[in-house]
């Protein structure tokens, strides 16, 4: 199982969660690319620490929205979607190479991640971007959505994602935020949810059903106050039971 | 002979310039990359227009400042600027690969390019960025300026480059654009000149007398309303003259 | 009756319509507020040549989206727009000071025109910015559309607003840009209609039904190449039926 | 006397510093305007916790520099500053008047503020947009430098500001941040420092002379970890000596 994190994601005087003690704990970094968040020099510097400690770096590309950071909806043509994916990827991959390691993996951020999962026309401009750009990059996806197929279907390697603080619907889809009970605060109940995931490849939704659920990855957010907390304990629970993480795309060398 | 134009330059529904025309007359296309001019869907089309022209493609890459067009000085860190020029770069290079084509080379654009072709530290800390990026990469810089010695002395190749509708000071400098007379308009006098230049390795300065220049490309604006007619005066001036125009620094394929 | 234009969208080094000739012909200008569109300098020079003609000024207000020029939706949270409306009329109202001018009306410009046309929270937010700001301000909104009734139940005036360029559905509304026929480029047609429109209350839809549509005011585009023209042949038809124009909202001194 | 501190400079997801507990605090409220920092929707907010403590409310302004946060030196034209300054205000006096307060006064930001201190061209476009806007804003600039004579010669009130946690030279300027012990950390001190210099008019610069510095506000920064702390041992310090804090230029109703 790999643990992914949301790092870089400050912009240059302002700052945003701790990604070094995040890096301590995670296997996938997804790397801010300057379009929601991340200032070329905090990027670099992301870099260089996930690079020493040997996570892989992910493209956290995202719709080009520096004040919303990311997180409105926005209806780019196709011809302005694939080439602004495109430019976040080949900007990362320079600073990656000056880092020392290099990308292997794309996870679209907030409201072009919601989209894509599963809006046709703007998941094909996505895959498309990065079939261009290296078609060994792998696709992150929210688990159990058809953008994981559509991508399959053209040749992308993908990851399944789970979210490890968020409450499901018995479909088997992510709680809306707005509703009572969607995010999940507490470490350990975290943690024990996750571990019987990774065990039974299965989740309690927020009805009290058991769901199958298929994922790669689990998210652990990295902007909230007690985020690394939760990344610790249940990196420590996985730890205690014999969970090896690593992450599904390494990186050169790591 | 190398003929080179800053293209790629306009910004989501603003133009500047005629890409597709100069495209047919210069062997060089400096390509915007984002942080003067140029989104990312207008460089992709400029890119495709280059690679199907046979033109190289080199990173015009500049200060953040698109409003200002990346013509006022700024004071970046040295953490900035490397990192601010390695992010276009490799922007650049994604944009490139999804074009079919490859970044050769770099030019530092507008108060970017004055500022580094003789002061040390802002010179350094892009020569470092182009190191760290892709060694391979040619760095053009202002004919008989500091920066050529410094970027040779740590192992980069350069391009030195004279500008087709500039005068010079007998020092073998520009003439300021504040000056009387800094800006040639006459295609003819331009071409002329620049055959001179080519078949004497002089040209003649502001004060009349003659001064040594070398130079392996010349440099037409694309943004002035005659550049285009300018370039195609010069290219058919040599041509008619034997004089072979090529890149010094050819895209992958051309 | 009204003629209005969108007018000083140029940004930095980049230029779109012709300002000054534009300026000679209508008698309200929707003003770039930075959003889209327009930096401070451009704005600036834009109200001063208003200010001379006569021309009443009006905040032409958009979602934040330099890149896709204001014409992509986006779904900004109440709060976001009412404070984006809010400090765009702001600047524009410091400008305008500065320029020996004042904002007498607000047009929203683009994505955020067409959704507020018939969205009700979103109109609510623009409306609730403007009766914060100033609830003298008029406010421009598409013909026959619900956006009207709703500011004037809640005591703003409104300007209703007739697209000299577009032909019209049999319902009154605009016929899509992706649809055949949808953009009229006859000059001589165009004020032909517009002049039936003023004389009659009533226009030709695109299936050749008269339908009733009442304008204040009559737009014309100023972004396309032959928009100087078909303003000045409709002003000019206008001026020989002895149509008079004038503001719907003068600005001081006006 | 005065009691200032940088608020409002979050921009969307990003906090800086504690704009409400330092709200409690001072007397005036330098808000940014959006240029170096600032988004519309978190300006209102500081605006209107502003209001409802009875702080007076100054214009931040700034170069358009958001990922440098206006630290970093830029030559505009005339031209672009003069509009750019003009067009902030404007944008936060909109935004003053929907939180029920009003802008009284001006205080440029980082690199600007420190330019003007001393250079009279951009000292000369700041005052005169100044002037363009609202004659009666305060003028805010560093005791015992130029730009308060130049501005006082064109008719602007002014205020001299001193910092409480910066050492100053012997002639009356800030030690660069550079420099060892430019920078005061114990709140204790810096209240003393502060309380000494409202007693006798003096301050004691880092060599040990005593030195003559004029004062109408003392600026508590608000980006520092310690910053609520500094600012409330002062105004402990202030209120237990007998010292009255209250603003230069008191926003309507205050």
């Amino acid at each position: 199982m790999d643990l992914n994190s949301d790092l870089g994601e400050g912009y240059g005087a302002w700052r945003m969660g701790d990604d070094a003690s995040m890096l301590g704990v995670v296997t996938s970094a997804n790397v801010a690319c300057g379009f929601h968040a991340g200032d070329p020099a905090g990027i670099l510097d992301t870099l260089r620490a996930a690079a020493a400690q040997g996570v892989a770096v992910g493209a956290h590309v995202s719709y080009p929205d520096r004040v919303g950071f990311g997180r409105r909806n926005l209806d780019p043509t196709s011809r302005e979607l694939v080439s602004d994916v495109i430019y976040q990827i080949g900007a990362l991959q320079g600073l990656a190479a000056a880092a020392g390691t290099r990308v292997t993996y794309v996870k679209p951020h907030g409201a072009l991640y919601n989209t894509i999962a599963g809006e046709p026309r703007q998941a094909a401009d996505v895959i498309t971007a990065i079939l261009t750009v290296d078609p060994t990059l792998v696709l992150m996806g929210l688990a159990g959505t058809p953008i994981l197929d559509w991508a399959r279907e053209r040749g992308l390697q993908v990851a399944a994602e789970a979210f490890a603080d968020r409450a499901y619907t018995p479909e088997g889809l992510l709680v809306s935020r707005r509703e009572p009970g969607a995010v999940l605060t507490d470490p350990v109940q975290v943690a024990d949810r996750m571990l019987d995931l990774v065990r039974t490849g299965r989740i309690t939704a927020i009805d009290g059903s058991r769901i199958r659920l298929h994922a790669d990855s689990i998210c652990v957010h990295g902007d909230s106050p007690g985020a690394v907390v939760m990344a610790q304990t249940l990196r420590a629970r996985f730890d205690a039971a014999g969970v090896v993480l690593k992450a599904f795309a390494p990186s050169a060398g790591a």
